[in-house]
């Protein structure tokens, strides 16, 4: 999906859509939604599943890049040691985040009986937004059964906006939630993928930038946001084989996406990025000291770059155009499409 | 407590020990353990109160290490972003983190009404340690209950070896635990004091050192462990007041005190410090934006490294020292007094 | 100076510029130039002073951040290990910084006969770019005493675009240089300033935007570069008091700025930014261990990292806006002006 | 060299030796030295070559841990960006590094025509350590003739102690310099080496550590150092296949030989450990995007970690036992066999 040619939103772009122009266009990457809406409660869980196999067995490489820290995400100082993850990833609200790590030691156990016996433990990826002002967040409606739903319900297709953990995020003082674009780069003649995946919920009203267009001066009615406390989590999924380090550097371009849709990244704002390539995997066990694994020549890699920040800024955009009107807890937040 | 005068074990040693020789020589810390063991549980969870008052509206500045990043404990992004602690420390194993969590975010709630309404969330540190040798891991033994105990449970006094998050841990082939002991150093001619804290769980089989003594390869009949897949936690209170910079290099310190120990740091341990000051305080609510604050001199900060890095190694040896044999869920594991 | 109000170019800006929006609004700042320019040498020297004073006796809290490390600057690990900056900040060609560095070790010990005899050394701090287009600069054409002069000659006010070591540098194939500008902000009911210097050399034809404009994609006739192996060197001072901690956050925002210019920040492109602030010094001696100091609240920063992003932005602007047409060792590079 | 088989010193060793017991016992690996020896200056210039080729077209895979940052070391930031190498490794006195920058800037580009014309520029690594006991640093006595001699007198063999860069350092109160040792390690079968070359200048007195024994406590006259104002620098070589992420964790383990050895990494003392493997080449120039590249499996290498941690102690002590009793610019200091 993405932002859809009609939208009347103008992103510059250099580089081609991928066919669904959401993250799993990287071939094997899927999404679980779970999506929790009833009185008081405007919340969910969304993972992200790096491929269609064991990832406890078959850990894919990855990278993350704190762009600001006010933030609770579990699992990344592994990811930084070991340059790999090795179970799906979870995004959930803030508070919640022990339920998650909770259901997914446990679905992660049920897959590997070699866990804690055998072999060591395992990683469990999990990262957060706050949903407070749409959410009754400190009610905790999360439930392990939740979470596991949505383990078991990896697709290639997902809505994008308020859905699943982005039910009750808000973004520039507009509904926020899911997004995704992606983009199609050349590689020694054969096309590969960069695709991104945002739980938007950042910023301040009025800072708003949709293609350089300072919107957020222009509208209003929303949101009175003055200090940026959300947060936000953006997963870059690409099958181009990158190396750990260069995985970081893909992530910490999220910067420059960021700073496009009016993002300073505030003080409270848990500002996350993490990138992960299925083209290079780690193998659990191996007989083998040394392993074969690939690697991208940083001279050419600026278009990896380019086309990374440019499916990131969809992203977030995309995020919003979908997200519609929310009444919640504690009031009501209005959607982009509202003022277009 | 720490090492007792009449151990027979000589560390190194150039600084006074504290009262207690205990971590809670620092005014206002204090610590609580819950301890579960029952055939095939070995486990626990110990607390650390920086001090004993609401740590959320008043936080004690901070800083981490991490030293190995083979680990999963949570929270440390944040200490990173904003140099504080804001939630008491809570030590348990491995895949009971997400409980320890929730827990955790429930006393928080109960304690702050605030959070999540009027101001944002709230940042749940949660450390911990693989004890699968010993304890039942995959049976998530250890309850919210339990959590809620152990928080509601600060002493000033407390064992060490194998109680609290310490039960089922071993250390370098022996029963490892918890572990304790402090240093008292003068600063423009008051005496300050620096405390330390470990859950020792790291190390191979043949290479505990005590005292420049290579035990490790004398001693027979310990646990078999080739590859270093423990961990160890550190935590390191002081009342002198160091900025969070400054409580960054105290931590990385620690290095020291585990390579004399006979850690080589190896890949599966999740060596991470954290150190923190009761001396420099952060209120959550303030209504000056210019904060008055202390720093050291850091070209007289080497008497606090020298300080810390013993305190350290010799809460490491007590650990080992008070940790007694243990039968556990795979196996049974000599404690260190076995062999004096 | 920074952008001239009929510039014709809109940046969006909330903040209140400085008296004369340049980086030496912030009281003590001054900045000396030196100007190379004949036959095939376009290169020359800048230097920020953080204040007028012995900057090695009276240190000024410091932090960077190493936005893109493709880059060669010298320093800058001891201003992260102590905070702080002890001597003026150089800026160069890349192959000069080790006759800066020279130049400036010895102007350092002429000023300080402690140095190297009753005390340790100097930590120089040296920045560059590649001016390698407009400049021979293989011919290593920089003479100590060339750094030595710029050493001499602080100044409140100072020239932007093509001068000092701005003169041979080329920025999304326009000519690029030094670039200035300042934010005013309130803070407890008292002014306080942030000003930004930069020397910019990076970015990709194609790629400027100004204001939310893409120009760089309708100006035709610029400079050919398809890869971004330019730098840019970001130097943002205040008066405000901030921690090391804070002052991190401040340069890490930089990339706002650098995204909302056009950079993607290129594999090629040494992009390093370097915080100070006058308000927090620390003593070379001092007869006490403990230092009083003072910190903001970061639950305020906002403003802060609004005011500083916006600084930034208009100084790579400017630096645009102020550079003329040059004819250099291997090519033309137009100025922005052309195009205007 | 190393130390010696009747040095009377007993290192605690697990791993057996190369055949030099130097770091050119990884193939390829060269070193150079140029030691100025006269009245009032005691300095020198050290060379680590990392292969035979040319570095800058053919660069090796580098990675850097920086455990004490109060170091002048320039050339780091790249490594960490990149992950490689491109010069020789310089090591010299502290205030020489900008000669000895600028000399190995003018080796380079005589070597490689393209720098600075078709390509971009180059990344020099110098690093440094205070020799200002010993050696009149103010003079600033090393010249680029010095430089390029030691540019161009790579070697197998070398000797150990007070020569090179290591003329003029101490080492916890005795006379330091340069220090080597190398281990072998059975990979897949096949035996690799890990080689260390150390240039030895910290700690104070009373803290020296040989194989866990406490000498510094014993042996009296030495010289009298209460801060630790020196400095280490350590390059480990090998030939076998690590990552960057890999390599930066054998850097880091650089901390357990400190130790081990007596440091506490005072705060004055610019620790640095750069380590690079012969094994993974990164080119300068490629027609392809994608490179092949090797890895090792992070859960067998301990062993790794054991023999480099090994391979730095030795090297330290080496450096000790080579170093023999100098009259310098200041003072007198002892070399260790003074008191064996």
């Amino acid at each position: 999906m993405g932002l859809p040619i009609n939208s009347g939103l103008n992103l510059y772009e250099k580089h081609r859509k991928g066919i669904k122009n959401l993250i799993t266009d990287v071939k094997g990457v899927k999404v679980g939604n779970v999506t929790l809406q009833r009185e008081n409660v405007n919340t969910g869980v969304t993972v992200v599943f790096p491929h269609e196999g064991n990832v406890f067995q078959d850990k894919v490489m990855a990278s993350s890049a704190i762009l600001n820290g006010f933030g609770k995400s579990m699992g990344l100082i592994q990811v930084e040691e070991l340059g790999t993850i090795e179970t799906p990833i979870i995004m959930t609200n803030t508070l919640s985040i022990g339920t998650a790590a909770t259901a997914l030691t446990k679905y992660m156990l049920e897959q590997n009986n070699d866990i804690g016996i055998t072999t060591g433990t395992v990683n469990c990826l999990v990262t957060e937004c706050n949903d407070g002002r749409l959410n009754d967040i400190r009610g905790l409606h999360i439930t392990e059964e939740d979470v596991l739903k949505a383990l078991n319900s990896p697709s290639e297709y997902f809505e994008e906006g308020a859905v699943g953990s982005g039910t009750g995020m808000c973004c520039l003082g507009l509904k926020g939630g899911l997004g995704s674009a992606s983009r199609l780069v050349n590689v020694d003649g054969q096309e590969f993928t960069i695709g991104a995946l945002v739980m938007s919920n950042f910023g301040s009203s009025g800072n708003l930038i949709i293609g350089g267009d300072h919107m957020g001066i222009k509208i209003k009615g929303v949101q009175d946001i003055k200090k940026d406390e959300g947060s936000i989590i953006i997963i870059i999924a690409t099958d181009i084989p990158l190396s750990e380090r260069q995985l970081k550097r893909v992530a910490r371009r999220a910067a420059i996406s960021l700073g496009r849709t009016g993002s300073y990244m505030g003080n409270g704002s848990g500002d996350v990025a993490i990138a992960f390539t299925t083209a290079n995997r780690v193998p659990h066990y191996s007989t083998k000291d040394i392993l074969e694994t690939k690697m991208f020549f940083d001279d050419s890699i600026d278009k990896i770059f380019e086309a990374s920040v440019e499916a990131v800024e969809e992203a977030i955009i995309s995020s919003l155009y979908h997200a519609k009107t929310t009444v919640g807890y504690l009031e009501e937040v209005k959607g982009l499409r509202d003022y277009l």
